[in-house]
């Protein structure tokens, strides 16, 4: 009975992972990833212990230093005797690919460390593909144990937005030079985050972006402040740091401690975390659905005539769609 | 009967936007836009005289001056007999906003003249929706005779592109300052464009920028090489402009119409757009599947009692996605 070795597997799966086995961790994560049944048994089974872990997400664009920025703050919440979990999903990231040399000595004295779990997920082109098995992902390390989980995403757009939603506390990483980003902040493009770093602060130019950036944030609380609800409010703080030197790092640890402070206290976390979900349960549904309509036309001779039809300006692709949709009885 | 008035009125405004009508052209994006049934009909009635317009996708972060570009190009393009339709979904742009003094003045020059139709599209929330909105309005102009169609959108990442994708001829935009962008272009996070503009070039760092992105632009190209079919390969072309001033406005017209030149004599034309056409299907129907989903639930009993299950880790997200799917059918 294959179903019952499968239901056996996936428990006994379950056991090791909850007691913090990495095999089993790693195991686990490459079952969701490839969309396997079993990884979605085995989420639902663990389920009930998640929600314990202070998840951080990480974004900004490539070259700014977020991986090595994630390497040091690990260090730093290993010494404090934090068990971590990373979880790239940068494809730029040196996590995810080959390192650089130096990037590869500070980041594997963490995959020698019992205490710390890092993995990489590989950009599947649809991007809610990915989110949906990252977001699985992160519940995992959670059920394992890993009382830290920092998220590393790539993106100055919303898209990428989307993964590191689901974290605690959202992180912007930049540097000097990251021009597009502020201009993108100032013009309302990106959401202001719950913490700002730069990165590689040792540059002439820091000050400046950093009077640039407070700028935008005066004028964001403005806002806030005249249509806001009435609570104390989050100023979000701008943290220098040298991340390649461990500079600004227990600036760093501190404020991202406050940030959760702050929303534990005011109760935002829990209206975070239930909003996150309702999101996430939709997104599944919503990319589930897409799958499988796209699973049902790539080899379907109608779908194939319509397009046809599409193409030569004989059918428009709104009525396409309806055909398409009525058809699989929506 | 209603349905016969809706039938009759939609044929009279159709014939108008056919015959170029600017007040039929803007009242039928209206339609579009709010998502009214009479705005999909239409765009139905009139899909046949579509694909004639050459459709130009601007991108690029805010702040690097898109608009002034267009409207530099706009004139250039009148100049030459050209009809022009310009259609911004960047919500951080002039066309969109209120502009600056000196962008008002060069914009309406524009709104005067009956050979340019310019229109705004806010951004609501659901980049999905939005795109979706802004494609149809693009054959709305193409319909309306417009032969050069230019589409602004903003942003680094991969969700704009989306928009854009479904231009004939994809331009970034980029200034000095740009190092994200360029960042991003080294990492593969972004895809090469067709051709790349940078504006504001009276910088003395232009030169250093032109020099990296000719290296970003040889290794992609190595790659192609070694994968690609063997067609005779598009060279990026990158122009420097000060749109403002109307410098190397004339070169980008011409790269443009190489470009355009180059597509249509190697086929991938109408390769691209066929592709395009399925991508649109397939978005219009995930679109409307996700927002049926969203409507169904939102007053929903059992999606509340759902999701409270899944806030208090009684039950996971994924299983609450297929109990949804299950219920409604799927």
């Amino acid at each position: 009975m294959p179903q019952a070795n499968t239901n056996e597997g996936t428990s006994s799966l379950a056991r090791r992972l909850l007691n913090g086995d990495r095999r089993a961790l790693a195991r686990a994560i490459s079952l969701v990833e490839d969309d396997r049944p079993e990884g979605w048994d085995l989420v639902r089974e663990v389920y009930p212990h998640t929600g314990r872990a202070a998840v951080f997400g990480f974004t900004g664009p490539p070259g700014v230093g977020k991986s090595t920025l994630i390497g040091a703050l690990t260090k730093a919440r290993r010494a404090a005797g934090r068990t971590v979990g990373v979880l790239s999903i940068d494809p730029s990231s040196p996590f995810t690919q080959g390192a650089l040399l130096g990037d590869r000595i500070r980041l594997t004295e963490h995959f020698l460390d019992q205490g710390v779990f890092i993995r990489s997920m590989a950009n599947r082109g649809a991007l809610g593909g990915l989110s949906e098995a990252a977001l699985q992902a992160a519940l995992l390390l959670d059920a394992a144990g890993r009382q830290d989980i920092f998220i590393e995403t790539v993106g100055v757009g919303q898209a990428e937005i989307d993964i590191i939603d689901h974290a605690d506390t959202i992180v912007l990483v930049l540097m000097p030079g990251s021009g597009d980003s502020i201009q993108a902040l100032k013009a309302g493009v990106m959401e202001i985050p719950d913490v700002i770093v730069i990165n590689k602060a040792q540059h002439p130019l820091t000050d400046t972006m950093v009077r640039e950036i407070r700028g935008v944030l005066s004028l964001a609380n403005l806002d806030e402040a005249s249509s806001g609800p009435a609570r104390p409010r989050w100023r979000v703080p701008i943290v220098k740091t040298e991340a390649a030197r461990g500079e600004g790092i227990d600036e760093l640890v501190e404020r991202l401690g406050e940030h959760r402070a702050h929303i534990a206290a005011e109760g935002t976390l829990q209206e975070r975390r239930g909003r996150n979900l309702r999101n996430e349960v939709l997104a599944i549904a919503s990319a589930r659905m897409r799958r499988r309509l796209e699973e049902e036309l790539r080899e379907d001779a109608q779908f194939k005539r319509l397009l046809q039809e599409v193409i030569e300006r004989r059918l428009d692709p709104a009525s396409a769609a309806s055909a398409l949709l009525e058809r699989s009885g929506g």
